[in-house]
């Protein structure tokens, strides 16, 4: 069973069905994109230890579509004989920024400098006050628990910034700091593992983001050399080896200017830079990630061609006039090849509501099929044809 | 929403959540494939006006996963305004072979001789014997209505065993008699139609039939010339475009000794020999099934590889001690690439319970990829690892 009943779920569901399986949702409310499909919804918070003991009940493992369930709780289904995949051992360091750096560290895997501002504020602004000078205040400032999509990271660029941010959140929330990294762009490294320990990556990927999220994915990252891409499937499957990882792992990375990698962050589940798989790859992240946690042998992680390009389909700003439903016939007559996810969600600014895929043709460029892709999610998002990236970029 | 239960039911919800919907579904039970897995099912029988009405309340659409509802039943829908798709005055010939073969017969298009066996006794005896001796007794003896998967059909050789037939069956059922094709093998062309009347067409696939049910499916056909290929795709888009069906239409086919196509049947719903699609074309029959029913444009047929093999897998005359579960264990790890598609349902004899699609790599021949679905399919119903398709041949 899985916690957390968002698209995530809604699609691991989905997957489930070809393996003779229902997947059961732990969901808020019924409303909630996996419960609208599933026929095994429990329904209750991820936070009440008897809700996760109602939903665990006679399951073969759980799973989880988001990073927010209590550890401690966690722990106690253990305890009582729950499996949990990832295990609270390793789901640990994808809820804790701080000891993910520190593993990371310890293992020697690249990271960007950082700095723990957890302690209590004196000492806290003394080490944020050395650590950005070190860095010329080139630093991000991040929430160690609870950030997502651009929540709880602060880009600063003065001292006056960053101690700001200190101030505001001290006592909301425990905060770090770390180098900003003069990068090229945004990678992605999916893995699987196994609890018998198999892993398998799939190709790595270009994220881009915006406005503090993923907006589109280029499957696999244009241009980059071979080396660098098994470096980064490597570091992803040790990782996840060393950390005791079961299900699907996103790795993100930074690409330096000078063509090196570091951490940026770890997802334990399938994430928004896999979802491209799903039409793109010979097994999406979905059925790989069942197939890990019930520990089934993984399968082919093959891209189906050249190029698939995933873009995300955002609430707007003003709703369109025009409906969801409409928006969908107007892209499906406009491009046939068009694979649209929806997930069954409310429009509002910027949430994610569904993401387009487009497979490349044998003769399309890797640039071509960006332009459609994005067209195609811009579309669905606005009700307005743009002529590409550029546009609201 | 769906009538009935089954398995094309389960993949046509499976194929609704990436739409943004949830497949409603009327089941016999709640432990019928559909059932175990959407949110949305409506318990009930497809023979009672009552649960079909109850099932309709507030869809967009009534569809099918099999040909069994009475007509009568659709037509009372239709007349209180609910979208019947395909609608009751297409679906008659999908549920009867004789109007289906007169209809055709007057559209010019090619179908074996018949003759009407649905009269009195002694009216189709005479029929019967002047019929055989005509086709000196290679005919095939059908039930009107109400056969599939090799049910209602009767190979006969000879006057006695054609009359027996007509004995055993007078009254219980109304027959019709087929002079028996000269064919070389048996062919699907899979087509779309939707309201507003546009069609699509895949690929045209090689049928491979064993007990009178379709076993393996290659697509395309192998070796099937463009001409041929494009004639069975033509003469199955206008059949839809004339009967007025909507949604997706299997016409199946005998490809002649001397290269010449006959009809052989219809299905007017998402068919076995369409299952290939899911994994090795752009937009699967069952997505295409809900974009004709939704009145949606219709999605890309491209194929996804040079060759897809599909290969049934049937629960086995002893059921196998090893699990279907630990079976897909094997299978997972032999073949990696190989897509398993399991129904949820309990094994008996040459039952349909799921289906494998080998996608074939660019380097495998129609004969590799075969062999590897066949060797995949027979595992996975008999936990017995074969050499390829002769052994149970």
């Amino acid at each position: 069973m899985m916690i957390g009943g968002g698209q995530l779920a809604r699609m691991t569901h989905q997957a489930s069905i070809a393996l003779g399986q229902c997947l059961r949702v732990l969901a808020a409310g019924s409303a909630d994109p996996a419960a609208q499909v599933s026929a095994d919804v429990v329904i209750g918070s991820h936070d009440e230890i008897d809700d996760l003991r109602r939903a665990a009940v006679g399951t073969t493992a759980l799973t989880f579509d988001h990073e927010g369930v209590p550890l401690h709780h966690l722990q106690t289904l253990e305890a009582e004989g729950v499996a949990v995949r990832p295990p609270s051992a390793a789901l640990h360091f994808a809820q804790d920024k701080l000891a993910m750096r520190v593993r990371l560290a310890e293992l020697g895997l690249p990271v960007p400098d950082f700095v723990d501002l957890s302690g209590d504020r004196t000492a806290a602004r003394a080490a944020l006050t050395e650590f950005g000078e070190r860095h010329h205040w080139a630093i991000v400032l991040k929430a160690v628990r609870g950030g997502y999509d651009g929540r709880g990271v602060w880009l600063t660029d003065s001292a006056d910034e960053a101690l700001a941010v200190l101030d505001e959140y001290d006592g909301a929330a425990e905060l770090m700091a770390e180098q900003k990294v003069d990068m090229r762009r945004e990678l992605s490294a999916m893995i699987a593992r196994s609890p018998f320990g198999q892993g398998s990556a799939w190709p790595v990927v270009e994220t881009v983001q915006r406005r503090g999220q993923c907006a589109v994915v280029l499957a696999p990252a244009p241009g980059l050399d071979d080396a660098t891409a098994e470096t980064a499937q490597q570091m992803a499957l040790r990782l996840a080896d060393e950390l005791g990882v079961v299900g699907v792992m996103a790795m993100e990375l930074f690409e330096t200017v000078d063509g090196g990698l570091v951490v940026n962050e770890l997802a334990m589940r399938p994430h928004n830079s896999g979802h491209w798989t799903m039409d793109g790859a010979v097994t999406s992240q979905f059925e790989q990630h069942l197939r890990a946690v019930l520990d089934y042998p993984l399968g082919a992680t093959a891209p189906r061609a050249a190029v698939t390009v995933m873009a995300n389909i955002l609430g707007a700003v003003e709703a369109p006039a025009m409906s969801m439903d409409e928006r969908a016939h107007h892209l499906m007559a406009r491009m046939p090849d068009a694979k649209i996810h929806l997930y069954g969600k409310g429009e509002r600014p910027d949430r994610k509501i569904g993401h387009v895929n487009i497979v490349g043709a044998a003769d399309e460029s890797v640039e071509v099929v960006r332009e459609r892709a994005e067209r195609a999610a811009q579309w669905m998002s606005h009700a307005e044809w743009t002529d590409g990236w550029d546009v609201h970029g």
